[in-house]
């Protein structure tokens, strides 16, 4: 079985090697992982970000589930690109699966960025716009997906010291993701 | 025709009224908008986060087109419920339009909020993360699931005062689906 995997990896200074660590756990629940790096794109090309698009699109389109890295990027909650991919596996009727490594909840995590103040019984940021508040890790689309197509959140109990690096909660889904897709070796 | 429109006006602190303009948009165009705050939900029962997924969920599915507000919300890009909703749609097959009411890259957005350098070739921001450096508005999943599920992402000329009042950008994608949907009245 065939399971794609999602995550802001692919924006760190080592993309290749995080890349072989993820593919290599799933290959040892007997699945097989693919991974967005795995494909070759020439990166200086004029139609690169569309060849990145369709071997991601087709790489999706070829598996029968996601591993989704939801760990806070760049701002207090999930990378977009991994946001679409999942909502896309979703609409694909595919298993879906993810893990975040900030155990946080999405409402503390804007008060990071932004000053939180509660107006008119609803708690709003810096700029006045509303602060989703319940209680959930990060946005409710994603986290009710997890939910209904597949398997809720996975979460760390502490945050791991380096939460690019650390793969528990990855592994977890792996195997939770080996034993609904009848893999486990 | 239906159309879901997504986006985080949701979010404001007048979504019923921006809802309510969008859909009466639709209307003059021979397209039903439907409206995620269209759907009645307890907000203060237990499984209200719950209720929102799956209304927001069966009007996807209800719908032949989706509409993405991708207007950058708390941080350099779009917000992620919205994103979660393209990519479904994508999945589904659904027709996808979006518009973005902030018409600078990417990259010079993330410069707002952290400090980019070059490192190895690669733009990184303060934390080390590699800056997506395509020339594109948003993360290159979104916007080429645009171009090629439906119509590539609508942006204005120059950015509206009220970036969150401004329908012109979305009325501009209104008229693209109701050509695309054979609906023009």
């Amino acid at each position: 079985m065939k399971i794609y995997l999602a995550g802001p990896e692919v924006f760190l200074s080592d993309p290749i090697a995080i890349g072989r660590r993820k593919v290599s756990i799933c290959e040892s629940h007997g699945l097989a992982g693919l991974y967005p790096m795995d494909n070759t794109v020439d990166l200086h090309a004029a139609d690169a970000s569309l060849a990145i698009f369709r071997g991601n699109e087709a790489m999706m389109d070829m598996s029968d589930a996601i591993i989704a890295n939801l760990t806070p990027f760049r701002g207090p909650g999930a990378d977009a690109g991994t946001v679409y991919e999942l909502g896309y596996m979703a609409g694909r009727g595919k298993l879906c699966f993810g893990y975040c490594n900030d155990p946080g909840l999405y409402s503390e995590r804007v008060g990071r960025f932004s000053t939180i103040t509660k107006q008119d019984g609803r708690l709003v940021d810096a700029e006045g716009l509303t602060v989703e508040d319940f209680g959930l890790p990060d946005n409710l689309m994603m986290i009710h997906a997890l939910d209904l197509h597949g398997h809720p959140l996975v979460l760390p109990r502490d945050r791991p010291a380096d939460v690019w690096h650390d793969l528990t909660a990855f592994e977890e889904c792996v195997r939770l993701a080996a034993r609904r897709l009848g893999a486990e070796s």
